[in-house]
């Protein structure tokens, strides 16, 4: 993996998901990348009322997201800003129930093709750290990126 | 499959849904069962302009919320309201892009054992009904169902 | 999925799964196409003494094997004869044990693209056709089909 | 996953698969465990021309088989020598084709609860120890450890 070079700091990152794709954060802080580094990155859920489900833990549909823009971002950090990947195929097992606050997501690039990005991600909460929840995904990547297609 | 019975009505499960799980739809209408059948059920989302991603069509997490319901719409329906039933794995393809608009997830059971439901789900949207997603996940069902927990 | 048409059929893709692919079989006829059909197919393991595992029912591996091999009759029959046409994802759910006998995946193109082909199989087996197993795929067709590179 | 501890060795329970499950290996040695360690354990394939598909390479299915074995000799060595745990889910994503030789599978449990155990495998081949395959799984384990029920 050490082959891997990021082209975007996680600064530019966040800015650029604010710009490209408001519906993800629409306004709060929800979703944010936290670190990229060769082969991977953090991305962070600051978990809150808002995410929840009965039982008072955080929702699948909140935890698969983390899940998803955590490769949106591998992607972007790794291929350079084309907003138009998309994910193909997501697996997602839930293991432990995570209450409100920070969850974080560990992503790793698996392979990075032409057309495919294949990573796992792994996530964890609560004070201990514990696996929450642990994702398998892919990525398509455009066959001509244009930088510029949106702004 | 034809010995499977539903206990509750679609309609009954959407007046359950808003009060048990106010941050599904938060004030919206966007989920909502459409139709219980025996061994399975029909879920909509309502999607609009919330819901899109770059390049203005539907996001995944939209598309995986409308799976995860539709899986938890099923256990609901055939088991009863019990509300602390949790998905621990969900895998779902992306096929084709969907356009804001009613997008229709038709589940179905294909096995509902005393602790786990096992059921898969074909997403469908636009004129021609294309299948734009598909999913298939299982969900856990607590040992002892407490309908009054969560009121 | 009326628009696809098959363009080999089931005796024609069991001669050429012998010729390419004679581990599959080892000189036995455990794995088989039965029927091919616009969009889909029909595989069957022919399960004995050598596809059980401990507790005498049919294993996991013998199961999955059937899995792939019906996306790879979905591929051949509807793409044309290029072995190299590989897996790239296959989640699969266990649902109820299967005896010895025989075991009919039953295939279902979901998305038939110019490089990937996603599909899904429902495993059915014993006097009742229960499922038994069900299985969702993605195969990488190579961009430049040549006919003639495994003979 | 400190906390988790193995209470068979790897040299155990590669006699126990033989015992309890010849078909695994049908009198070769191609499947075994190598190392068992606290959370996890490595299983080898030994590919040889008998599982490799057309193009020379490793086939979906012997791999996958490996991705199963891992799963198992993780409850075997985490909880015991009782043969009936089964595979409910298992999702692998295929990255690069692999070459006849010894074919490692790194396991790792991610959840190990009372009846289900959920688990990664990475899988490695090659000079350069690449990923070959990725895979996520669950096996349920049965209620009643009855550690005779097959001998």
């Amino acid at each position: 993996m050490s082959a891997l070079t990021p082209v975007m700091s996680a600064a530019t990152i966040n800015e650029y998901l604010n710009k490209v794709f408001p519906q993800l954060n629409n306004g709060h802080q929800d979703y944010e990348a936290l670190e990229i580094f060769p082969g991977g990155c953090t991305v962070r859920l600051n978990a809150c009322e808002r995410h929840i489900r009965p039982g008072g833990t955080v929702s699948g549909p909140a935890l698969f997201a983390l899940a998803d823009i955590g490769g949106y971002v591998c992607v972007l950090s790794h291929v350079g800003p084309d907003a138009l990947s998309v994910t193909t195929n997501l697996n997602i097992n839930f293991m432990r129930k995570a209450e409100p606050g920070p969850i974080d997501g560990k992503c790793r690039i698996l392979k990075l093709g032409r057309s495919l990005m294949v990573y796992d991600i792994e996530i964890v909460a609560g004070p201990e750290q514990h696996i929450v929840a642990h994702a398998t995904g892919t990525y398509s990547i455009p066959p001509k990126r244009n930088f510029d297609v949106v702004k």
